[in-house]
């Protein structure tokens, strides 16, 4: 799709400098930029490229002064970094906006499918699964029999949905992620080995959920394992049986939450942090990335790091403290020779 | 499907207090249940919930004492917990007992698939590919040329198991598991990059083995990576090739083995552990979570913890003490100034 | 398919003492081999299984003495481990050389594919990609709009590339990976929540790269996520968005890179480290399994460990003193005594 500067102008209100009928049919850095991109410059840092790009068009800030000659076209607009991020969106509205069922799909005849709905190939939806009004099942994803989705979802690629899991309203989940599968639940017997404990609860997702790439939630031993609206959550990360996620919640790649913890609201917890099971993390607490995560957290607001974890003051003074201790060890040594002396002195 | 409290009574071989026509169709916390909902009461903590829960039925203990009215029915047992156990087991295996051949499903002319198996569409079943009776494959899984699988076998959505592995019967695989990819080996060139060495070995699965989402296990280079009987593994865990895992050990989520390494028996490793290659560990050695294993460990049935891992009480001294370093240092400092005093009192 | 000793021996130009028409269908260790068993002894230390095994056909070196009488086969080579490597690599490509377009498969009249290549069922080749000769798509892959993958690339089952993502030549994929989902990027807004920033960048895999099982490459915000010649990837490994990884760079098992860092060539990651966002790391260096790396590294080629992460010199004497440090409390409470006792004596 090619846009021009007249267009791009109207839907930012913007005023234009240069050609009007520049023409351009990507997005660009604006120091990588060929011919035919649409660029943006924000940060005065990188003013030095707005002589040299080769963009068709450059969306700037009303008061940027040129000490140039520029070649591109300009859209000159309140602030150039919203309105490239409105940009932005409507750019990927335009590209990931499939409808349609592709074939061949497999639709349960117990289905309910909204309207204005994207089914890809190889979708498989299973029996009393409802799917909501323009909600998006790509190619290779499995909803299993009586999943209820809602409006405006998102399933990329070969998202697995087990059995019974509830997912709401614009929620985007990435390829390959796993919701519902077992919890790791086991009973230890005489001979050693392990009886599988059934687990017949499930998963609801809230709003404005996202979820990244082969992420796995699993389902509750019973009742739910619950990601409350606005959680963000990146790829890879393992949430166990029984979790609670608070809403607004974000947890970077690979971290893993054990089963029944209750995580409150707009925690951030950082990549690879582990916590433990049957623990509460208050709202607003911060654990840094690497964190080990192994008792309740009482105070909220508060900053966590190492593992074992500690506060973010106490751990950094013992970080540095580590790094003083094979001096420290000399200096003792050092001390023993002299008290030693003043010993035999006496 | 709806059961009564007479059927449930007869199943469990109960008495029943009260409507003996009350009818449920699903399972709930005592605390969380709605009318139509069978739960159970097993921890006295949960007393309170007897005398207000909306549960259609309870199931409670033969020697329950009622120190108040129950609107619910209630069935006694023997073991109230063992009861709904069971109860569990029936329920799931009445839920997944999915049998038949789903379209479009791709099964090669030359596999052998036995009696009352479950494929689900958009399944791959390849060349030679051997399926036992009452085995689940489900929809998206992928099962390369020369794999056999036992009986009784369960993949979830999206399984993919690569050429000539072997799974024993009684096996439970979760969705996005991939067994036998190659294993990472590459041998380093002059010129600074690698070359691949193939991996032309398998994987081994053998009975009774459970195996969690987006787990990834790869085959050998040569011979097998083996994962021995009654073994458990959670969700992203890693099985580097030729590891070989012993029976009924259990490793939690995250956690990555490297390969050649070989465990024991009735092992237990953490969540988001690290075990480096060509090392043993022990029958019944414990790995806490986030532990880093770098070298063979020669007793069985110890502790282990931390990066690098020590045993248990090492590591937790270090712990302690770590968190005591800054005091130490100053009280290190406040000797120096000591011993400089002494010394110039001389 | 079987072949004899004749048929090896003129592969590898190798001489054979024995039987000719000896004859194999598999390749074992000479330890565990059976009949119809193509064996190798390179290492001396396994020479005592050479006059055991029951391998069919042993590959030997030139100079190999026999101390006692051999049943199999011999084929003398000038390197008995460069030829078996050598085989290992015929063996897997016959294996691995499915050609031909499966039905059902999913291909868009608009994509571009070229000659002798293998699409597996279920796989999903989407509008306007192009794929180039020799290459293979397994069952159940989806290959999104606008992508384009060069000549002799295997991407095994279930392997997921987003839109506009590049893959150059000779590129192994395994599967469940996932390329160019969403980079993890979300601005807060006043109200406590977060808004999605769109991800319109890509992933470009250059020449001769491979990846691993269910590892994750998010795609850039803008511009390119960037995967040089020669990288090899493990499994479970997520790359985040914007981050560049130079030529020959080895990165092991669940290893995460956050957004934006640059990695140099030759560089080597162990397992289940992780680095921080808008960092670089320069050529040759080295990061210990379970590293956490926090800041640039400015000298090349040296080797770091730990959490926060030190040079390896730096972090190994911290572990050994922090090992010491419950005796070292012990011997500084000895000295405050006998300062006390010196205090008082005077």
């Amino acid at each position: 799709m090619q846009f021009t500067a007249q267009q791009i102008g109207a839907l930012l209100k913007g005023s234009i400098e240069g050609d009007e009928s520049a023409a351009v049919d990507r997005l660009s850095k604006i120091e990588e930029a060929e011919a035919g991109s649409l660029s943006f410059l924000a940060n005065p840092k990188y003013e030095q490229y707005l002589y040299t790009t080769n963009a068709s068009i450059v969306i700037v800030n009303n008061d940027q002064q040129l000490a140039e000659p520029v070649k591109a076209t300009l859209i000159r607009v309140e602030n150039a970094y919203t309105a490239m991020s409105v940009l932005l969106e409507i750019y990927n509205q335009i590209k990931l906006n499939k409808t349609g069922i592709e074939q061949p799909s497999f639709i349960h005849p117990s289905a309910q499918i909204g309207e204005n709905v994207y089914i890809g190939a190889f979708a498989y939806i299973g029996p009393n699964v409802k799917i909501g009004n323009n909600s998006k099942i790509y190619p290779n994803s499995w909803i299993a029999d009586n999943v209820s989705i809602g409006n405006d979802v998102t399933l990329f690629s070969s998202v697995k949905v087990y059995f019974e899991c509830q997912i709401g309203n614009n929620v985007i989940i990435h390829s390959g992620a796993i919701i519902g599968s077992d919890g790791f639940g086991f009973a230890p017997t005489e001979d050693g080995s392990y009886k599988k404990i059934s687990q017949i609860g499930n998963v609801v997702i809230e709003d404005n959920v996202e979820i990244g790439s082969n992420t796995t939630i699993d389902r509750a031993t019973m009742g739910s394992t619950i990601i409350r609206k606005g959680v963000k959550l990146d790829n890879l990360i393992q949430i166990a049986h029984n979790v609670e996620i608070g809403e607004n919640t974000v947890i970077a790649a690979q971290a893993g939450i054990s089963g029944s913890t209750k995580i409150g609201e707009n925690v951030v917890i950082g990549g690879q942090a582990g916590v433990v099971g049957h623990i509460h993390i208050p709202n607003r607490t911060q654990l840094q990335a690497q964190t080990g995560l192994s008792r309740t957290i009482k105070e909220e607001g508060q900053k966590w790091a190492g593992s074992p974890a500690a506060t973010y003051q106490v751990h950094m003074r013992s970080v540095v403290a580590l790094l003083r201790l094979p001096e420290l060890e000399k200096k003792v040594a050092e001390l023993e020779r002299l008290i030693k002396e003043l010993n035999k002195g006496e």
